[in-house]
């Protein structure tokens, strides 16, 4: 008996890296226009090599793109990547299709909702405001809830802590194999991988489910829980 | 004959009073919808007194707020009031009536432009870039650029300096008469007091002119320049 599906948020949710990309793509043109002397390609892989080095997260990317591409801070240039980054963020930052449809009948069918993320635990709530998920689910597990991350067993089980439930009655869905289902699994979790979200479509999975639309978790719940 | 026309920007271009008190207001209610157990009269108070403590431009004031409430961060309030607070914010942050048609009939008439402001210079250059000022002016210094703020005659000569201009060919625009006109009048500008910037209409000033309307300033650089 399935009681609670647990989430990952990022690409699982939301696509982030579409977000991400979109945001970039909003900056860029706008850090030309108020003065940088590069094309929108040379800027695009200098960001993109910095993101690299330092993480999705980083959250000073153009600081150091400036310092490294002008050897300084030019706070009109800055700013203007800032401002554009922002408000291409708050437009490109949306759920992947169905999410809310499907989140609002797992409501309606009783089930319990829990967020588990390896995101920072700032960035990742703030992601679940913009987007209303604060309302809908009951519990949240970030990366610094119990400094370790997926596949460790310690996130999981302080995820079905809060929602007080057993592995086995709940559902685990991510987009990251070697983290998310690999996890679950360990620790006795059903799983279903978030095909839908797994961008270069190259990971091998063992999950229970594979999902195309994250609409098909409705169906897969009825038959468990039958 | 005036050359150059240099403008604080908080309260005088920008209504900062008004767009953080509308940032509050938005983000007031989201925490309460977050499960913040106070009134947002009671939350309000207690923002205000941070506010008073730290500085208009502390950063981290729902974090403290959280802090001496909660005793804690809550991530679930935290993340629902910064999030309602930027889009206030974004929505709030406009110039006063007339600022963009002024600025663009003063570049019509060939002045030059600046901005000088004591505020943090990413904070400050953000504002710009929200509002698209960062086009139009020639030139920003913030108090970070000289290490003084005003009245100190440091930020005056750099603005200047950067303008390219002498004191006598300038007119400087501020609300806050101790600072701004003090100042301005200290190293031989021209002066006009930002009278519709005086939230609380107490301030004394010996400024050449007064404005009731930013517009004023077209027929006051007209006059002067006869």
């Amino acid at each position: 008996m399935i009681k609670a599906v647990i989430f990952d948020l990022d690409n699982t949710l939301v696509d982030f890296m579409n977000m991400k990309r979109r945001a970039i793509e909003g900056a860029i043109p706008a850090m030309c226009d108020a003065g940088l002397n590069l094309t929108p390609a040379e800027a695009s892989k200098i960001i993109d090599e910095i993101y690299d080095e330092k993480g999705m997260e980083y959250q000073k990317v153009f600081d150091l793109f400036l310092q490294r591409v002008l050897k300084k801070i030019d706070y009109k240039i800055l700013s203007a990547g800032i401002v554009a980054y922002r408000r291409a963020r708050e437009a490109a930052l949306t759920p992947y299709p169905h999410v809310y449809s499907t989140l609002n009948k797992l409501l309606k069918m009783g089930l319990k909702m829990g967020i588990l993320s390896d995101a920072p635990t700032k960035e990742a709530w703030l992601r679940l405001a913009y987007l209303n998920f604060h309302h809908i689910v009951d519990a949240v597990v970030t990366s610094e809830d119990t400094g370790k991350i997926k596949p460790a067993p310690e996130p999981f089980m302080a995820i079905l802590k809060k929602l007080d439930v057993t592995p086995e009655e709940s559902l685990m869905v991510g987009d990251w194999a070697e983290r998310d289902i690999v996890g679950a699994k360990n620790v006795g979790m059903r799983t279903a991988f978030a095909k839908y979200g797994d961008t270069f479509d190259t990971q091998q999975h063992y999950a229970d489910y594979e999902l195309n639309d994250i609409s098909e978790l409705i169906s897969i719940i009825e038959k468990e829980n039958a």
